[in-house]
């Protein structure tokens, strides 16, 4: 696979070689791969943004149609190059080919809900209160309001989605869907994945007659470049998905701008299961195993990876705990993602084994190769008092090691949800008893965690209406809005109102005739009406 | 009328005095008012958001019914307080009877209306995605969320507002209404109006045995009380009405949490009044008898004050501004709503006016009082270049006074749309024609406003379901977010997702019954059905 590895500057691969060097590394072989990328420069970063601020004005007022097209021709570029990214990305990557070629579907998956979306119309939440021109003592004015897009978006791809949250992820859709253009700083541990990826996203925006600017793709090894299109006073939003460090970098750089904007990030997340006693009594053979396949999924690189057991001292819990030891014991350690994923996690696990109160309960068989980058599989264990006094093991490990925090006594259950901070996920494992029992738990666990799941297992996020993706923070940002599902289109979106407006001026979504068939809020009452002046 | 001066925690008038003394001040006659008040204590600060997070647990669980007569309840014992409260909200405020009495009736009504609303209960957004337990190559889980309560909200009232955006405004109101305890951060430019109003609330509390720390009313009078508050863990989210300086600083305090949480800060506004050439020619009079009336409104104490006109050079424009020139010197100047207040207009004013670049085009023919708060009515004018490099005249200025931007060209209206920060409001006064010779004009102020009015004035929000009160940075932090209408309780609540919740645990909003036949979005489609499992 021949790849020139260089930047895309608002739809222009760039010829001049400014930025500095740098290749990805297969993870596997630990070989350098062939393709020489270039790190952006400030300029090019500074150009990218400008750039999409002047293509904001013309690709916000596409038509949603027009909008939607463009999503649907973008879902057949990226398909027709799909081998050909697949290939690279397991490469760069190591996730194999299966695992990738779901992603892949997804990602392609994906520009088509949203095109269906918008096509439909109705996300725009149009509302529209009628004026009431004899109201005393003043007149009531005709009020319209519904969502516009914000402005160009900056997207953080994840090093452990290359495809559904990279360079056509979630963020990108999302963003190209409200008619935001975007500007990706590729992962640089899969650059190759996205020079690929940003060649489909070409494609389609040529066959459209797009402005450049509505895409950028800025390769960077350092944070320099990412500080660059942060800092920009263009740029209008931030999705981010990644660890808690680098997301409250950009909390932080955002809010020492001059104009703090919104920052989307999705960071760290301990997504802790709760075992209820009747629940691991009658199922604790099937919980065992779907534990463990939770838990070494994807090598435990989801950021809804179960990272705490929290279990009640009962011989089952032994059983249970021996069932997945025995689970461990007979799997082979895998490659991680990359250098850096690899030394956090062996990092944060060697500081919690050293932990004085915390027992090593199971590992994989095979002693892990480092220079294969392998991650050992580990369950360990603790106790209350040890798990609330020690940071370390409250907050995110990544990776396939789980800690189990073993409860003296039942109510120990809500001072664990009372310390905990806040999750992605949190599941509970119980019969219709075991959750009346503990329903406490569940009012405890509501406002720590965007997302309950109830006799199964965190990871794997259905997209659809009811998806929410998020968490109080560290888990994200801004815990009201999801970065996965229908909703995550809101981000990128702001109402404006328009008061008085006569019909001629107002968007096509607020006229009185509902040219588009949208379900609208009129006077408080949903409906797809049309008005009668 | 006798008050006691102390900190309202957690439901509890303190006895103990610790904290520094300070008293209000009669704008009109300069003299202290008798009352001493006492600076709540860091300690207090503390003890009200502990309690609050605790009164949390059992508030958010009441159902909306409960929560509903809560709010109507509070209706009646602020409307029983009205007399005393107005009377010493004039004292303190000077803004006079019938102007307070009107802004009485709208914060009667507000919790009224959040009643009707939660009573109603479709507002919580409730999604359900039904599963597919055939679908491969995996069965496609049951996903139910809705909107929950985010926790203690920290309450910031306007000066400018002192019963509508104060102790029970809308912040307030929207926050009880979601099930958010709240600490109120008291004005210090009306502790007794304050004072007054919390009595109210007591009221309602004690009527409906809710636990004392779901509300607390802190004084203060430096930054550091509210500092306290914000800094607290326990907190949730953050609303302030105020200046651009007042909301930087709780955002920065917030960026600078170790859990940062979301601020809903109503900042500074410019407010530009477009007037389109047809417009100015055909309605010129009543234009300029409206636009006076709106300049001077509240003594131009609005967040929606419109601070800038602009309109392109024309003999019409001149004999607009001669009009406009007549109504300000025939007007008297009023007392402001303290010195505060007036020594920023003051010294505002003083740079605007010794800006080469800007001419005193009209001011109010008497002489202000300084020593009574007075501030003088003034209409400037300057050039587009000018105002585009001087950033003095790009900001708010907070009173009766506005600058008129004369544009030698057309074109020129486009590079001020461009130039100018986020606002509340943009307003055009346009024909028909003119709006579609002018069609640009519009397009780049919707992502740069909350509100477009058209052939109207700024001031005045109508409370209803389109409303959108709010605006890029500086207008607001977060221009998705209004703080007045009926989306602004949408600030202090996140959805929680339910994944193959029984229905035994679902919260009621999502049980198949759909028992308070709420609309909710089951498998996209909004509708008020059941589900038959």
């Amino acid at each position: 696979m021949k790849l020139h590895g260089k930047n895309l500057v608002a739809g222009q691969w760039e010829t001049g070689r400014m930025g500095l060097p740098f290749q990805a590394t297969n993870p596997v072989s630990g070989e350098k791969l062939e393709t020489v990328f270039q790190e952006a420069t400030k300029k090019q970063a500074d150009t990218a943004v400008t750039q999409a601020g002047k293509a904001f004005q013309s690709f916000r007022l596409k038509s949603p149609g027009e909008r939607a097209a463009f999503l649907e021709t973008l879902a057949e570029t990226v398909e027709e190059q799909a081998d050909a990214i697949l290939a690279y990305a397991h490469l760069e990557t190591a996730l194999g080919e299966e695992r990738l070629r779901m992603e892949m579907l997804r990602t392609i998956n994906q520009p088509r809900l949203f095109a269906e979306l918008i096509r439909e119309g109705s996300w725009v939440d149009a509302r529209i209160d009628l004026p009431e021109p004899g109201r005393k003592p003043v007149p009531r004015p005709g009020m319209r309001s519904m969502l516009q897009p914000l402005g160009p978006v900056a997207v953080f791809g994840a090093s452990n989605f290359p495809l559904a949250i990279s360079v056509v992820g979630t963020d990108t859709i999302c963003a190209f869907a409200a008619g935001c253009p975007v500007i990706v700083k590729a992962h640089p541990s899969h650059p190759g994945t996205c020079e690929l990826t940003a060649e489909a996203v070409i494609k389609a925006i040529k066959a459209h007659k797009l402005p450049g600017g509505t895409f950028s793709l800025l390769h960077g090894k350092n944070h320099e470049i990412g500080q660059s299109i942060v800092r920009h006073p263009d740029l209008a939003a931030i999705a981010f998905t990644g660890s808690l460090k680098g997301g409250r970098a950009l909390m932080d750089a955002s809010a020492a701008r001059e104009r703090p904007i919104p920052v989307f990030a999705e960071m760290g997340s301990i997504n802790p299961v709760f075992l209820l006693p009747e629940a691991l009594r009658d199922n604790m053979e099937s919980i065992a195993e779907g534990f463990f396949r939770s838990l070494t999924m994807g090598n435990g690189q989801f950021c809804t990876n179960p990272g705490v057991l929290v279990a009640i001292d009962s011989p089952k819990l032994d059983t249970f705990v021996e069932r997945v030891a025995e689970l461990i014991g007979k799997a082979t350690p895998k490659t991680m993602l990359h250098t850096g994923i690899h030394q956090g996690y062996s990092q944060a696990v060697h500081s919690m084994c050293g932990n004085p109160g915390v027992r090593i309960r199971a590992r994989s068989g095979v002693a892990p190769d480092p220079a294969r980058l392998e991650a050992e599989i580990l369950l360990l264990e603790t106790n209350l008092e040890n798990w609330s006094n020690s940071p370390q093991l409250r907050q995110e490990c990544f990776g396939p090691a789980s800690i189990l925090v073993r409860l003296n006594e039942p109510d120990e259950i809500h001072q664990f949800a009372n310390n905990m901070e806040g999750s992605l996920t949190a599941t509970l494992h119980g019969t219709p008893a075991d959750l009346e029992v503990f329903h406490r738990l569940q009012v405890l666990l509501e406002p720590k965690t965007g997302r309950i799941v109830y006799n199964g297992f965190p990871t794997g996020v259905e997209v659809g209406y009811a998806t929410h993706h998020g968490g109080p923070y560290p888990a994200t940002s801004t815990g009201a809005h999801t970065s996965i599902g229908i909703d995550s289109i809101h981000r990128f979106v702001a109402p404006t109102c328009y008061q008085d407006c006569p019909d001629a001026q107002l968007p096509t979504e607020l006229k009185d005739a509902n040219p588009l068939r949208i379900l609208r809020k009129v006077n408080g009452r949903t409906t797809k009406e049309t008005i009668h002046p």
